[in-house]
């Protein structure tokens, strides 16, 4: 991958790169799409990261379909597909590991210990291996976003990274590869993360501002739904992910359920309007 | 420099690095040398990383004189000198490191808390930076070589290490920046690292294999020394630097001994003839 990559570069090609676990659904497709519009040539990578899971995670059963992957693949238009062995990636004897402290330890990283390390580590890795002008990643984790970009500005690394919408089922469910864990009955209480950012939405809208009182809205639409549990519903800085007070600056409001066994999230983006005024943007 | 260093690559320049903390002794000088007879371009980077020093160490004291630096390396001939300021290495919010795990938890890892760590950090950042086809470093720093090396090929890095040989003084004092704190008196006393080693390597070239003799060896000529105290002396696998019960492998006797308040290291090589005798080669 390393040497056909070069040669794409030598070539003069603008190198895109979708980094994924496989089980591929419209978000990873809309990635590509993107990466397809602003790039001449695009590479999707397929691996499961060990790493990135705990002990006690779904590493073992995390879906797996190569096959129908590089076939979704090809309908949208890449120009190669790198799904590299475990044992290539992670040889005998490896031991280095990238860290970005502070925003890894919150939220996903507390639930997830090890969680950020190990992806920080493996897209440090394929940006080595295939050294790519852009890189597209999705809003839904939004936290991994933050910590690759302070990676890429930490350790001077030359690859932009391209943040791209979450891609919702119609009735506002975040895709995720891990929704095909979801029983019909569950599958119908997970609407429940996208209704309470809604509910939230809607207080902000209105010009509610206090952190906790827009956190009780969350917990309180997500502990109505039986299925459902909450790991966290936070109002936390865009920027360094540590709880806010008040709604003042570019902020997430950011949601772990559990839906059943399976661990979901999702999250609002709160944008301050350019003006200073007291009005938001928002995008689910 | 990013934008430099592609400019060399894009006219085909093979690019050797000299990563230094400036202070330069002819150990530097030949690592440059070195790199000018392999390379078509030479850049050398002088660096005080503060993330290398533990915060009882000697980062405000160490010396710096990038004016005669620069003369240094202009006589031996180096087509670029790399000096960065401390802000714009670590600007405010870094927050991303690497780690090499095991090797560098042990004996300068042990001794110095953090050091590795910070030495991968900005390793790594220096060769986001330069992209260099090789880079240079001294036997000296054994266990820092290893380290890199392990970076380089978990992180799957496209820079060559080469490795150059200890350069001593006539009588046998590995130079070191850190040199330069000894008094006279102790000046004298510091050849006592070089006479552990050489007592090691006498006894080994007789036959002695057993770890703990040769470490007793050593630990008995510095204890002669009164200006001596040591810190560590080991016989270690080349490959894990971990202790070693008898020498069979590619191995280093390794020093780190305070000579006053100054800390130096120094290390035998010792290497199995590949004839699978008895007979053992030796690097001072």
């Amino acid at each position: 991958m390393k040497e056909y990559a070069r040669g794409a570069r030598g070539e003069g090609r603008v190198i895109g790169l979708v980094p994924t676990m496989g089980a591929l659904h419209e978000g990873h497709t809309a990635l590509v799409a993107r990466a397809r519009q602003e790039c001449s040539h695009v590479i999707a990578s397929v691996f499961v990261n060990p790493k990135q899971f705990g002990p006690k995670e779904d590493y073992k059963k995390y879906p797996r379909n190569l096959e129908k992957d590089a076939e979704k693949l090809a309908a949208v238009g890449v120009d190669a597909l790198f799904a590299p062995e475990t044992a290539d990636v992670y040889p005998d004897g490896f031991r280095t590991y990238v860290s970005v402290e502070g925003i890894s330890e919150r939220l996903e990283g507390r639930s997830r210990p090890g969680h950020f390390r190990g992806v920080a580590t493996v897209v440090l890795k394929l940006f080595e291996i295939v050294e790519p002008h852009f890189a597209y990643f999705g809003r839904k984790d939004a936290q991994q976003v933050r910590i690759i970009s302070a990676m890429v500005h930490d350790l001077n690394l030359d690859t932009e990274i391209v943040v791209c919408p979450v891609v919702r089922e119609a009735d506002g469910l975040a895709l995720s590869s891990r929704n095909a864990y979801l029983s019909a009955e569950e599958r119908k209480a997970a609407t429940v993360l996208h209704r309470a950012l809604v509910a939230a939405r809607s207080e902000l809208s209105v010009g509610m501002r206090d952190a906790l009182q827009l956190q009780t809205v969350m917990r309180r639409t997500i502990e109505a739904e039986p299925l459902a549990t909450v790991d966290y519903a936070e109002i936390v800085s865009a920027d360094t992910f540590e709880p806010m007070i008040r709604v003042a600056q570019l902020s997430y409001a950011v949601l772990a359920v559990f839906v059943g066994k399976t661990r979901l999230i999702d999250n609002l983006l709160i944008e301050p309007s350019p003006a200073g005024s007291q009005e938001f943007a928002f995008q689910l």
